[in-house]
């Protein structure tokens, strides 16, 4: 007999960098699995080394990382995971990236700019990524930056779930903090039942094109819940300042709600000082206790990327998660 | 003597595809150089065949394309024009292409589509394109799709200068025709003056969500010119909506401006007996005599387009064409 | 326990452009599954869109299109669906074109031509395709175009068969229709048992080397039914003066096989006019009713693709269907 | 000032592999320039090593190789060659290969077996190389299996001229020596001024398909100046039987002419003792005294090569060299 | 039901090149499989042609072949294997090359050479090879010259097990026979047990930096058994000249131990002749019966390959062989 | 006229990343060119924005980054500018990493590792780096990780030189601080005069090999200047034993030479507390001021660093610096 056969088995291992642990364990319960012990440290001029403490030969790798700060540090740790794994023969490797770093930088807004988002993306295909999975996306545009699938996952639906069971009741007006996102107030709007919506017109002098002149609300607020929507809140110095021109508008409530709470300083003080009632972010990022204040709500992605990692590991379908968006 | 040496020479040529030569020749034109002469023509099944008529190893090749329908025969023929450039040692081929095709589907909407625009770029990139120079791209983020420089030209001024010298004095407001182009109306704005915008909300029911119930002005219209702003009009629909809600609204005057005029059928039937009053476009897609009608402004791109070629040919900027934006 | 494990299954789906779903529709039947549901569409200018309607992570995903006029726009769906497949996490995208397009521009017959068959390949690769699977390429090397499996089929075989079962008992002379098909004749001479062979020479001025002066007949064909063999007839022209070259000859009678139909106008004419008995073609290109005439006669490749997925899905020999030959 | 600013040079250096230094030497004569001197040698396990002994940095590099016996020797050369150039800063690597080695692998004849003739494209490319120049393809198709520009060099027309001024007079007829190179024989006759042409029908017993049977002369031989032409002779088993059958078949004389003389033993014994008049080749390969026999006359190509590399150099037209063909 | 579904088998086979066929029996012999029939011989030219006899579509290869001399030659013949398994569909090709050829100019060690090791690694990626299983690489370095995994066997511990059982009660110097491979003495002490190490300095006059002056023994030889250890022993010069220069300096006895005996000319002689008590090899190079002399011991490295080889097939763990090392 | 011709000129452009500005301000000041304007800062979570105030298309650009804590910070930085470089279609990218970050990882030393020295070259290659440039690798083989030119500096002369110049008097012993280094150490013994050498055997426990039990001197040291030598200093912790060791085995006196400082933590105390006389580095890496102490000397590699820019750009010879070593 010339071969030698067998039938193969498949492995589900998932991995966690160090930049948020919480959640990597959260997922890992939600599937019922372990997180691969590793050891992973810096040596004193920061080069980080990491190394897994079992055999990957063959195994199906989720490897988790918040790019949070100091991102570049979390970025690296992540890419030398997935190099790491490559070779060691992992099968295939799947990184997981909930909030997904310099999706700002998505394409050149002056000259001579670099479009960040594109290298990251190939810079985990050079170290050997096969899918990247991630969650609400600055702009959809970046799942073509990869040349592999994106398992792009939602959860906007999860905090317009969240506003509708807590303020369903209201007159609410859902509205975008400037003129990109007015689309995603539109699919919020259709998802609460069909609200008016509204955005903040940030006008501009000719002359000086960088510099905000006033905060025009645009659409009608009066004596409305207005609920602003965004996808991420770094420094928070547009949405408290939408914030202000709502209520200035005569705006009789404030809720906000973004995916990815990066919370930079000094956006905690600012969003605990605003006059929103409630701010609801999830926890793609960590989010310290001491950026934590008493409006603040914080809704767990560890079951959506639970299961969709479920989905992959067994070939189901990621989008039947979501009504076949994507 | 072990080497023989020399001072090398560089040379910009000129090349065409069959889809709309008056733009290749207007550009010809502008750069004071001629299309290098080739054959070109179908095969009875469809098969393009093109060849070369002069040498071309070691030119600056530039090769223009119109996007236009029947699109991917010409897209096709842009790539086999490549191809052939790459095979007789051109040195450096820029690849045209005013309207950038597919770049509609730069993003899956829903599950298993593809990303066409993100494919597009690969496959210039494969037949061996350097570079890309296009217009006005739906999306920026399409800049990042290509694997190298991108020279990304507006023609969105050209349209609001025209607009400036003829409405200037009117109480203009810009309006986009739907949520996802609120952002570009802002631009405008700024650039006629700190003037205000508007949008039109395409109201859905939440159980059927592709299905517009209405549409909703959300801005102050009544009683002002209404310059209705967009990247591009294909079938009019949208666009003619928008502004028949405008009317509606009260706004005493509608004009409309997009670069990129697809026009496919009913587009100018549809435009040509709608209530706006001009209707202004760029020539980077060729639009016949027979879908031109009264009202319609078109603007010529090859100016702009020369001035880029050259800048690209000389190493100079093709930003500062912009006042830096990219 | 650290992993989650079990048994991978494999699932075989069919997939098929809208040039020929005729074919796919009886290799599905051969096969008994059913084409994978789908949208496929054209915008008004051009641009396809196409989205499949079920999950097809992890499938082993044929993709069936036939290469025929309007060539580009085929190739152009083929190319987008094997995009998707790739972005929605196919495993294996095996993309099958019975007729390869473009494959006479196999080399560059003057400078500065593209070898557009390479540019196909490339393409598909670019997009996502693992493995290719055609029939009877105009050259064999074209499978070297193509950097991963190809599985060649031979239906030049099935046209053999068909001619040793009708006209076995005849004087036949295998005829070359010109001075590069002669090896294919010297294959059918074999396969038929030790016929003669002939072809025709035609002459060319060697001051208009690209006019043919005449077409000379070499071997013996008097008094003996000559079969004219071919890989694919697209206009009719060589063929049928051809065939006008063997009658005043003195063959007693003519049968012409070729595996691609191509039959751009005037063939069909051309070939129903002419003074052959019988005209062979597989159907690897749709010839729709309106091409057909009464000495033609269409064999069906379904089976012989349908067994060559099958091989190719259970890991099976597909050399192993002709005798070991690729 | 921000920049230094200069002009650029360029400069033309050739180097040589150690296979055949003698054609290498009569091309830089031609070209005036001297071969770069370099360290080449074996280590005693048959590791090449090789080292340039002058910059080549920036330098436009032309790295000669004759792929002779031991051929995988001096392809790896070659290949070293290319390495050590790319990592040394030479600004383009040409790859001249006037005989391109496996050539005749160039499809799959059976199935598993490897498409050699792409191996070395490939290789060739991830070494480094820029470009290809090499003479007289087995088949034209090859030149797609590079990545790039192919300059493929004509010497047919050398041999062709060769012919026709020392038989020009005769009553030629052109000969194929099997049903594959008719093709050939029929440029040839064109060239020759509109000669009658014939092949040799290899016979085969269906059965057993890998052996031929019978020799058989088909079209006009009797009395006449047969002219037997192929790219190359290796063992010249073929050719041989070919003249045999030619003479049996009434031709007045024969004579051999082909491209590249591999001259596997025993060929030049069988070539020394046929019945042909003479037999002509050129210089691709080294033809060692010991192998030369007095009908043998070899023609040199490097003129040709000379010019072509000059062309390459200072970007002017290689396909000039033979009236645009490629 | 629109998919087929099944459960995927997996196959190991086993190929060998014909440069040391013994090693590859007796690993299929340890492994329980046979070699894969082939078809593999040279053409008079050298060119090598390579054909599988069965069918090797999905299976997991295994291509086992030696470099040794005429090293160029089993080195394309290998790569030729590995490009018919692409072709022919093997899921998964790994390049067992027991003794890596060319590992020794893995840097460049003056300028304009090659990094051959790299060549190497990027022709065996550009022919197919998912992964490359060898031993005891010259500088593990060469690990990372190949994208993807990489499996380094370790032979050293099999020759320090020997030599601790045979000489394990003797004083003991672990001695580097240069500057070089001092580390790898000192992995033999710890792993004799804490012994003291020693090295030859080669002084050189520094204005003749190429030249070795003397052989200067640094550490503690005098009275003590002498183990001297290095990877490959090629002519033997440095080996024996380090012999030479322990016995000098009062060592009572020398043992010489190293993986790869590739022992060109004139090695043998040198060896036999020396002081060396024992002088002990593995076989991951093939030693001719002529090579051979009393006081060679040769280990085998089958059991080690064969192990390594289920483990990777069966997705065990390989570094488990040697206690996590890599 | 068909094309438009010019000459072309080239331009150098000198960046650099904000690690270590002096560095580059020194180069500049050699090359007299000013380091082009930028804009680059740090968002608040972290991630780099950079932007290049002039335009660059058509350069020939350097870009010059220290890679020093926060290592992953400043590698990040780099490979942004190379990115927007690409985008900005800069003619040629030269990376200058004086220290080359992760050179340490340049192999798995257990198995589940990443070999982070070949991402890192592989992550440059995907930006868009055509070249790089470093000075005294870890390992040499290094150069062989990236596909492209690699200009390998030596800065161990230069310490070398001032040793001699200092010390070369005295009887001098030239140490490896462990068995890895002895190399380096013999190559030193030959620049400053056939001097001995030593090293610093560290003996360790076979059942707990990660220990060191013990630092034996191996070689001469007693009543001799003894100098340490090591390509780069991190802790200081291996070094300060070795001093130590020294000195307790009689040496008269130690001093410390080291190309790469890069002082973590502990380091400047334990070198500043310790027995050597001095310790030598050079620049490669920022040294703070609060890094430095008396007996500390740093060398600056500025004017090579400048050289070997001003050869690259006008393609002379970088090896020529180093009498031909690479």
């Amino acid at each position: 007999m010339n071969a030698k056969s067998g039938t193969p088995k498949k492995h589900l291992m998932l991995f966690s960098g160090r930049a948020h642990p919480e959640l990597a364990e959260e997922v890992a319960r939600e599937l019922k699995v372990e997180i691969t012990p590793q050891a992973a440290y810096d040596f004193a001029n920061g080069e980080i080394f990491v190394r897994f403490n079992e055999s990957v030969r063959g195994t199906d790798a989720f490897v988790i990382q918040a790019h949070t700060s100091p991102i570049n540090q979390w970025i690296m740790e992540q890419l030398l995971m997935v190099d790491a794994l490559k070779r060691a023969s992992a099968k295939r490797i799947t990184v997981i990236m909930p909030f997904y770093g310099y999706a700002r930088q998505d394409k050149k807004h002056k000259g001579r700019e670099p479009i960040s988002a594109r290298l990251i993306a190939d810079m985990f295909k050079t170290a050997g990524a096969d899918r990247i999975m991630t969650v609400d996306l600055h702009t959809a545009q970046i799942q073509g930056f990869f040349d592999g699938p994106v398992d792009h996952l939602f959860a906007q639906s999860l905090l317009a779930e969240h506003v509708a069971k807590t303020y369903g009741s209201s007159d609410i007006t859902v509205v975008s903090p400037d003129s990109g996102r007015v689309r995603l107030a539109e699919k919020w709007a259709t998802q609460l039942g069909d609200r008016p919506i509204a955005f903040i017109h940030k006008t501009r002098d000719p002359l000086k094109p960088n510099e905000a002149v006033a905060n025009r609300v645009v659409g009608e607020v009066s004596g409305r819940l207005c609920v602003l929507v965004d996808d991420m809140i770094d420094t928070g110095g547009t949405i408290v300042k939408a914030c202000d021109a709502l209520i200035e508008g005569g705006a009789s409530d404030v809720v906000i709600a973004a995916t990815h709470g990066i919370l930079s300083d000094p956006a905690s003080e600012r969003l605990a000082n605003c006059k929103a009632r409630e701010v609801i972010f999830t926890n793609t990022l960590p989010i310290p206790e001491e950026k934590r204040f008493p409006g603040m709500t914080v809704l767990s992605i560890a079951p959506l990327l639970a299961r969709a990692i479920q989905e992959v590991f067994e070939d189901g379908s990621v989008t039947s998660l979501f009504d076949g968006n994507a």
